[in-house]
């Protein structure tokens, strides 16, 4: 089903330019890195019925699932993230679920398409992180070309409606004064997930062993660092998968909607 | 040479009413609670020819040192810190320092102003404690009346002049989810000593036994509590007396200068 050959080697300096290669089938690969000082969105696209109790489940939990944007019902547009976007054919891959399950990838979602679809995006870490390199503050994974490790917590998030669940966390290691400064700048950019939602022992959030995340790599951790742990964007993504709906369209993990929407806004 | 009364029960609504009763000899007493929303400033005063090395470190030790107001050499008004401000009357009470030993206290230090005296305010945390009580963080030395303790670090200031040595910090230990409110509303007032310099292991930054300051009270921390650290308006104060100058006057602990400026600036 992935109709497209990925590009990984393509820099795009516009969200505009990215949005049209995925349209027209030149780029299917990760989006990390991309049309720097943009913001990226996780997508989620669900129909109607559900859509509004989802909606819910995002203002109740901000932090795992701060919303960029909602589309209306069968409208695949979303004027307040972009000119032009089309969400069945903008995003570099997705991945359908049905019944919770994961089914089709694809990189265009055109001939699933219904008329009541409604469709979110969902701030990610990436313009944090991006602020966290150039505040010159280390970035383990990063540096070591790793993925994010990411954990389900004890930490329950706010209920709403068949949405709820677990919140699953990323986790970032830092000296002491990076981490207050880490702490400090994610803070202001509550859109990419915000503040932290503990540091320290993880056992207190539900953590058994920090060397073995659920998602993601094993982490790195210095002498001395501290563990920073941050809600995730995996939170509302394992709700929805809870809930089994009979299908719901989501973007195949790293490879994001990219906005018109700057980093610092 | 205490020549007025205090009167700790008396409370007054604005900045103005408390420094004209200070004016005229009808309050003496600590400022803490006094005329809520407007911000107290720690109280310097030196000969101009150490003003301006002082000024350096001020400038260049934000977090210790945050500066508030500047005078002009010989005025003893602040216009930028409020109407009508007298730095010579307007304080509850003074100490006098010669070659950076303790000397008189006095309530009012007209009889000792000269054309060459340059007055200093620098910020202090109690806009940053009314901030932490107003988000509903608890403030464990405030509930149990005690003062903040104060621990000399191996922290080393950033010398100018004679000016310098080792930074001074407050502590205030909090659950790990109130730790992170608190680092992040401290970082939004940069004039109330901003974001933390440390938090979690004391001997980190060179101090042996956190239950036993060097200033204020003992401690108090609850089970599971993180110790927060933030650079203290003592670190000043100790860089003064270090410096030994023949003569500077600075307030009495507790007893700031109330300013007209609001706590939310």
């Amino acid at each position: 089903m992935l109709d497209t050959p990925s590009d990984a080697t393509t820099h795009f300096e516009t969200a505009a330019a990215l949005r049209l290669a995925c349209r027209e089938g030149r780029f299917a690969a990760p989006t990390s890195g991309q049309a720097k000082g943009y913001q990226q969105g996780n997508v989620v696209i669900l129909p109607r019925d559900l859509a509004g109790e989802f909606l819910r489940f995002c203002v109740v939990n901000p932090k795992p699932a701060p919303i960029l944007g909602v589309s209306e019902p069968g409208d695949p547009s979303l004027p307040m993230l972009g000119d032009g976007i089309d969400i069945r054919t903008d995003v570099p891959r997705y991945r359908v679920f049905r019944d919770g399950q994961p089914a089709e990838q694809l990189t265009n979602i055109s001939d699933l398409w219904r008329d009541d679809f409604v469709s979110f995006v969902l701030g990610c870490s990436f313009s944090f992180e991006t602020a966290l390199l150039q505040a010159r503050i280390p970035v383990r994974h990063i540096a070591a070309g790793r993925n994010v490790p990411m954990y389900v917590t004890d930490i329950q998030t706010h209920a709403a409606g068949p949405f709820g669940g677990p919140m699953v966390v990323s986790m970032r290691g830092f000296s002491t004064s990076d981490a207050i400064r880490a702490m400090v700048l994610s803070a202001q950019m509550p859109q990419a997930h915000g503040a932290p939602v503990h540091f320290g022992d993880p056992a207190a959030i539900g953590i058994r062993d920090i060397h073995t995340p659920e998602f993601g790599d094993a982490p790195i951790l210095e002498p001395g660092d501290v563990p920073v742990f941050w809600a995730c964007g995996v939170t509302p993504q394992s709700a929805i998968r809870k809930a089994r709906p009979a299908i719901a369209i989501m973007h195949e993990p790293g490879h994001m909607l990219v906005t018109d929407l700057p980093t610092d806004a």
